[in-house]
């Protein structure tokens, strides 16, 4: 059997699922292809969504009007903007979500997509013709045709997972691995690797002693993942924190010699920033303690998630370390947590639209790429998809700065500096922090995605008055001067030094003392027109505040970006044979040859490629 | 790891679940092993409970404290009483349910259990200890401990999926197989066979022309299937009908050579009642036509189930087929119809406790005992629990007559005459019938589940103020009478003889033209009567006038079933060597010898076993 598409997108986890809706949404027929539809965008690890710079990528996969930040916010069941105590550039928010719900709203926004249809199935083999895919084949035996293929795989190529001594082939626990397709795709000189991550034990909840943690509120106010109107909140339930202790290590380390990742079992790299708890031992052997983060599930279940306890010890190892832990003494556990080892793909040999450079049509994203965290994933995924639907359209690449989206700093990362352990996003890694913040991805992406056809009118209205609500906070506080004798008291009363003559507003926002909220409080004009705004007030006068306070930060760090740009619009594609040249460094001239830069900017970032390296590429053409 | 239980149950579907909720209930310490939590109660074919007979089961496990009744209203999205043109000897409840609420109602039903754990595993192997199960280990290494093992583990014992000549080990689509447990089993001498099930193609809704089918609504009356008030429904959605054609059997017979069934690949036996279509045209190959029925799969969602049309035909097939049914010209699905093969266990090496005869302490229920059915398995898996626990605190085991319930008949009619194809209840296997009505489940089952622990004191207490009301009815109707003149216009007006002389309200409703509805209409103390019962007003009048209209069928049939009881009450096993009891027919002998009844009755059930065998039998015991 035979199904024709313009885009098929095979696998339905947090990649895939941006990427099948964006595809669609551009207009694509689209065919998601996954093994199971009722684990549709399945949380495989910590029912959670959001957190340090990821929290950024999910507003940006919302200002480009993809699903994760709706989804998020409609599932949440706690709220935090976490990194509150330090500048905005890195305020990250966060939300705990109920995994089953989670499935069911991606479920339905997929359903109600038009141009989008699901097939459960298996895909087993790359359909490749004259180096271009042009479609999967089956393990039931269909065969899909489409203009562009995005693979998505998760941890399902090859998947094996271990607990102690025991491996199980699976893609994820209770499924089946996929096997077959990562051999059609490197038999086309796609280079594929194996990663490992892991994840914790799953808790029943009636065993834990809570009297005995710390509790952790979520946030009430105003903030969200998405830019549009996501209604009320469920519930919300509070997280729970508690320490490991030395007879908690004591009880894990007398297992090590059982661990597979000591052992010799693993070979494959995990990711770094979420180690196991074994790997926590092993590399801090003096901390006499470790936080774990006890998170609900879902309002309706006993399931609770163990964060910071990933292991993949023998299961009576786990259990028992747990219950050396005050609160968790009578724990009674649904299942271990387990290790998997999976196939990835070398992510140097796509282009920055997330396209094969060896097999055009074919698109990767998420996992499958050496990154980790469904946040990732789901940037990826949207990228890939609208590329893949442009592919068929004909329409120009759909490529991000670094200095416009962290989306645009991962794939950047990914294509010029491959991996060699999972890729997790940092704010660090972005050289641009305070113009990617997360209050402002609509500002910086909506408009462009609603002329793209991807963001809808509604999102495109509603940031223009948002972007008219700032525009207009701005412009009275830079035209509204306040005198001495109205507003003296006030600041005094604030801690702040009083006024000897008149003042704009905005020279006041720039006091560390002062925020938009105080200033309205005794400026009444400020107030009023803040109250005179039609809906999101506190998000707008936010939006306004940032703007206005770090306005030098913001314009300082525009201009390196623009000084940047001479360098991004330096073509070199194809310009340079770099096995000849010989003014290079080796280790430039194999790694120019291997990555093959677009632009000079890129070369520039290429691990092993020297400022000289460059300037010897600028000589030559040249300048 | 060892973890030590008073029951554990292997498999969380229909069986599974009331299994573990029915012995925690009775106070075992129980737990759950099922291959995914998200999954539980997963019902792998069509979205729906109940039908004719099944409903009947469904009502019983609800008397008996078990859950499938309260899910079921708490998830239908469709409620009908089936054969309300026939006696309410066999008006049988059915439900269509929203799939993904189903499954997450149950998982709540079990957290929500004290008492009851769940272990996310796969057992892979029976422990026995000197011919009794003493636990199993899983694929992860965990060893189980407990008193009682009850197996559920429905199709996933080597299951095997058949799509035309494509073949994949599973235990349902998208989930893996169980091995080795099945070879765990039988190496203590329990006999497995290989059965067959299918199930149909999965369709999205917007692909649909609704205009070229029939509407199916549901009833919005007072049924339900749970004795205990279930608040509010769900929102109500319509059924489809609509009818294959030449053209569609023309396009499914080309394909015959292909299909799993018909050329060797599948030797095992399917569901008679249930039959694919290909077996459907091969069978009645003049007609024209068969109906298929389309069924929503939730609210939420664009998946719909095309009841009729299960099939294993190669999937082209299948979708060309449907593509000539003019409501199904443009016909999108989500996965073709599939066939699974799976081991199951000769159910005469069982007792009517569902305990094995070989191993004790080994408990089987659903379809590992070749039955098909979520209502016949969530029957057995209540049974099977319930004496799981009870072999555990050493109590009386818990066995139900066959004129006591549908699942007394089931079970009897499994451990005596055993299967050679899935067993499916129907009305006609029970002898019994007018005593085993939906309406009248708890007046046979509630006290003795009560009295047993198995149902809550709410529940009793629910089940005794309902009686009263049905006594109350009775009696009121005995005793009064109405006179020709008060009466008789009414009767006339509604098509019936006019009264002579007064007469018994309790005769008058022996009349075909009158209802407890109708005469309560026309007689003020009826009416009064009724209007003042607390609550459940319609259930118990309706349960009265049953009782009242057919007390006659109901008396005798009651006469015939203690006459019965005599027969069951004459236990036979172990005083015959049936071997060496040359006077019986050799077929007998064997038959004896193999099943081992407990009593004469069930003796005289056995095929083979004729009424001379059994008057052998009560010479040689000298009566």
């Amino acid at each position: 059997m035979t199904l024709n598409y313009d885009v098929i997108v095979i696998g339905g986890g947090h990649a895939g699922c941006e990427a099948a809706s964006a595809a669609a949404r551009m207009g694509a027929s689209t065919c998601l292809v996954t093994m199971d539809m009722n684990k549709i965008a399945q949380m495989s690890c910590n029912p959670a969504v959001g957190g340090i710079a990821k929290g950024q990528i999910v507003r940006e996969v919302d200002a480009l009007g993809g699903q994760m930040g709706i989804i998020t916010d409609a599932t949440a069941i706690q709220f935090r903007m976490l990194n509150r105590s330090k500048g905005p550039a890195v305020w990250s928010p966060r939300a705990q979500c109920d995994r089953g719900r989670f499935i069911w709203r991606w479920r339905q926004a997929l359903d109600s997509t038009p141009g989008l249809d699901i097939w459960q199935d298996q895909a087993t083999e790359l359909i490749v013709e004259g180096r271009r895919a042009r479609g999967v084949r089956t393990i039931w035996g269909a065969e899909l045709l489409a203009g562009s293929v995005v693979i998505t795989a998760g941890t399902f190529l090859n998947g094996l997972m271990h607990i102690g001594r025991r491996q199980v082939e699976g893609g994820r626990i209770a499924e089946p691995a996929a096997h077959h397709l990562t051999e059609s795709i490197t038999r086309h000189g796609i280079r594929a690797g194996r990663m490992k991550t892991g994840t914790p034990v799953r808790i029943d909840r009636r065993s834990v002693h809570f009297e005995d943690m710390e509790v952790q509120e979520g946030e009430a106010d105003f903030h969200r993942f998405s830019f549009m109107d996501t209604g009320r909140r469920l519930p919300q339930l509070p997280c729970w924190t508690c320490y490991t202790n030395p007879d908690v290590h004591e009880a894990l380390r007398a297992a090590l010699p059982d661990s597979p990742l000591y052992n010799g079992q693993i070979r494959s790299i995990g990711p770094r920033y979420c180690p196991s708890i074994e790997t926590k031992l092993v590399t801090f052997p003096d901390k006499g303690q470790h936080p774990l983060f006890l998170e609900p599930e879902g309002t309706d279940t006993n399931e609770m998630y163990l964060n910071g306890f990933s292991s993949s010890l023998p299961m009576d190892a786990q259990i028992e370390a747990l219950r050396h832990i005050p609160a968790l003494r009578d724990v009674k556990v649904y299942r271990p947590g387990y290790a998997i080892e999976y196939d990835f793909f070398d992510p140097t040999q796509l282009k920055h639209t997330l396209e094969s450079k060896v097999v055009a049509g074919l698109f990767l994203a998420g996992q499958v790429n050496g990154t980790t965290g469904y946040e990732e994933a789901a940037g990826q995924g949207l990228v890939a998809g609208v590329n893949a639907a442009l592919a068929c359209s004909g329409g120009e690449p759909f490529v991000m700065r670094r200095d416009e989206s962290y989306i645009g700093v991962l794939i950047d990362d990914l294509v010029t500096k491959g991996v060699d352990e999972p890729y997790r996003m940092f704010t660090s890694r972005a050289e641009y922090r305070i113009l990617l913040r997360q209050d402002d991805a609509d500002a910086r992406l909506t408009e462009r995605a609603y002329a793209m056809g991807l963001a809808t009118r509604q999102r495109y209205d509603r940031w223009m008055a948002k972007k008219a609500g700032i525009e207009g906070i701005e412009k009275l506080c830079k035209e509204t001067s306040v005198k001495p004798l109205e507003i003296n008291p006030a600041l005094e009363n604030l801690g702040t030094t009083p006024l000897r003559e008149g003042c704009k507003l905005i020279d006041l926002l720039g006091r560390p003392q002062l925020s938009m909220d105080t200033l309205a409080a005794i400026v009444p004009q400020l107030r009023e027109k803040i109250e005179s705004l039609p809906d999101r007030r506190e998000e707008t006068a936010e939006a306004a505040e940032i703007r206005i306070k770090y306005k030098g930060y913001i314009e300082r760090e525009r201009m390196v970006a623009e000084k940047m740009h001479r360098l991004e619009d330096i073509k070199i594609k194809g310009r340079f044979n770099y096995a000849e040249m010989q003014q290079l460094s080796t280790e430039a001239r194999q790694k120019l040859q291997s990555i093959d830069p677009v632009t000079l900017a890129q070369a520039s970032r290429i691990p092993g490629v020297s400022p000289s390296d460059i300037n010897v590429m600028l000589v030559l053409m040249g300048r």
